[in-house]
């Protein structure tokens, strides 16, 4: 056989890919219902108007944008985004802001330019498994830390980054990937304090905070950093488009220099088309309105969504975020979370088991249900063959 | 101080930063003339072609396109692409083609996957500067293999592998980058031997074979291939646009699962709408004469250089090559190029010295001029500055 699996490297053991990326290959069936994946609705997606853009970025700039850029990224997107961060409450100026491929990519320059083998990274348990899986490929350690409905716990990170001296901290504090939970006020200070005092790097990425359906605007933890151990990571992904993969970076040198020279050697640069017409939907000031239509939808579609699982049976506990893509649930123990994804595929119904969230194996018993990408309908109706499938797991559970 | 250099992870000691991409920043000063780079020309570049393609593909699968897509990459490339590798003899099938963010990153995610610190890598001496920096990251042990006039020698290369049990070897055997040097066809089919032989992995990096001026276009070395053990990596940059940053891996598995795995956590998946205009792009029939016509200009480019060179002081050596975008000059013995490159630069001419393409710190007395970004007028200013400074540094080093 070709290539025994001892030619590949250490940092692929164990490895076994994405959970979502396998379940995205189902989701092709004729008429399977999707809570899994984190996709934007199509009716918030506007193939005209980026059309109608990119055609107007092309015809502009077009040869500057077809030819070789610099790996700090487009200047028009790094002269745009500062006023696009304020809104985090985040000031930073062009040079200290690096367009990524996607905050995904940011995630990993991170990692690589940070973590060596055996190197501890903290993170909320559940947390987005995309970045585990990156933490994996350098072969961090990864430590979980406590968090409650306020997001992760100050008093236990510190406890933890005292125990551990990590090198770094990975949070999603707003409208958390998976779970949906939002760090508070307080916390945000104490977190932001805690990276300067102790000199480990808080990685905060933020791409959900625009799609907020109720309450207040948090600043970013970020808006509290004096001491440059924040580094904060948006997106274009939630409000824009996923597909163009155009996010950013915030970091100040020498940390920023250290993410270029690991970019240059990842992909050059990122491609210049997606980033000139993100600049310029910026620049059109036209994701203001944007992002209220879609938060309208959404928000109706996450109250869909918890008033049907306000019908689930008695055991199953669920979060009520108020912004963001995801609910969370926690099933009644003893129920697998992966076994129930099997029997839901079975009745065409798709959403990711929570284990895979977890960095220690514990979170079987959970499950991550999107709700962006299903009307009102087929959330009522995907719901309902989910609480009989629930329900058929609870009478065999018992 | 923020942030001590002891922060840092270990991969990131002792790489300092492409060379290229800091003359790059240079570039934008006015007048200057550019021998650096490896940029298309301008007038290679169409931006109107490119807008009625984005217009189109987008009216056409618009939601599709800003939707996230599969990490594989964009269907249509991936059935576009195996006519464009049957060029170059290449038979690959959709599942075995990973598009990616240029072949940079696609150098960047097999090395990822194979290459342990201390691991063996057998390279060109000189080679691309950009895969260098990428095996640095990796802590891979680059080892040089002995070329000549015909590209790498296979006698050499085996005794390499015996000698010092590699992981891979990379080679770009097309009209290479620094040198212009192509790998005759006898050695292609002895190298694709050598891998399957001593189960080594040889990455062909292939991004200039279109670029061919004069002679016959050779079949990849991948096309010898029936081990699997050979990596193909194409690139639509100099052919199509750099800046879209679109490229593709041609693997088999378990090394394309392998990579696919990796760029889940590199990036998620590349911007699905550079895919899907390069797609376009290839299905519209129109590369075969746009090639034709971006050769025609490049040649008349390539023999104006040349016919300058033969000018320049006795003691300098150059190749000349029939493809690609370089050629390579070797000067009299203790001048040094980087010291040359200062002087140029204050008379407004660019290019890149050449010891940055050793692995040995070697070749100090080299360097890399383009032909293919500057007019025919240019060129004869440029070099006749060139001669001057280099006539200056020979008389300054008797």
């Amino acid at each position: 056989m070709f290539f025994e699996e001892t030619g590949f490297a250490d940092r692929m053991q164990g490895v076994s890919g994405s959970a979502i990326r396998a379940i995205f290959n189902l989701l092709s069936q004729p008429g399977m219902i999707s809570f899994a994946g984190g996709m934007p609705a199509a009716s918030a997606l506007e193939p005209d108007v980026v059309a109608d853009i990119s055609q107007a970025v092309l015809r502009a700039d077009g040869v500057r944008i077809l030819q070789y850029g610099a790996t700090e990224g487009w200047p028009a997107l790094k002269q745009a985004a500062p006023a696009f961060l304020k809104n985090a409450g985040v000031e930073a100026s062009p040079t200290q802001i690096l367009p990524t491929s996607g905050s995904m990519q940011a995630v990993d320059l991170l990692l690589r330019a940070l973590i060596n083998p055996g190197d501890v990274v903290l993170v909320e348990n559940p947390t987005f498994l995309g970045s585990l899986q990156a933490m994996r490929l350098v072969q961090a350690d990864i430590r979980p830390v406590d968090t409650d409905d306020e997001g992760i716990i100050p008093e236990a990170l510190e406890e933890a980054i005292i125990k551990y001296r990590p090198k770094a901290a990975y949070l999603i504090p707003t409208f958390q990937n998976p779970t949906g939970i939002t760090l508070t006020l307080p916390r945000r200070k104490a977190v932001a304090e805690l990276a300067a005092k102790h000199r480990v790097v808080v990685i905060e990425d933020d791409p959900y905070r625009d799609l907020c359906y109720s309450g207040e605007k948090l600043p970013a933890i970020k808006s509290f950093d004096d001491s440059g151990y924040v580094v904060y990571l948006t997106s274009f992904s939630k409000v824009i488009s996923p597909g163009l993969r155009v996010g950013a970076l915030v970091a100040d040198d020498p940390l920023m220099a250290k993410c270029i020279i690991v970019k240059q050697a990842a992909d050059t640069h990122s491609s210049s088309l997606p980033q000139a017409i993100v600049a310029e939907y910026l620049n059109r000031g036209i994701l203001p309105s944007h992002i209220d239509s879609i938060c309208a939808s959404y928000r109706a579609q996450l109250e869909a969504m918890l008033g049907k699982l306000a019908a689930f049976p008695e055991g199953v506990r669920y979060t009520r975020p108020r912004g963001g893509l995801f609910v969370w649930v926690w099933l009644p123990r003893g129920i697998d979370g992966t076994e129930l994804l099997q029997r839901a595929i079975e009745r065409k119904v798709a959403f990711v088991p929570g284990a895979s969230f977890y960095c220690d194996g514990s979170g079987v018993n959970t499950m991550r249900l999107n709700f962006s990408n299903a009307s009102l309908d087929i959330i009522e109706r995907g719901m309902d063959t989910l609480r009989e499938v629930v329900q058929e797991a609870v009478v065999k559970n018992r």
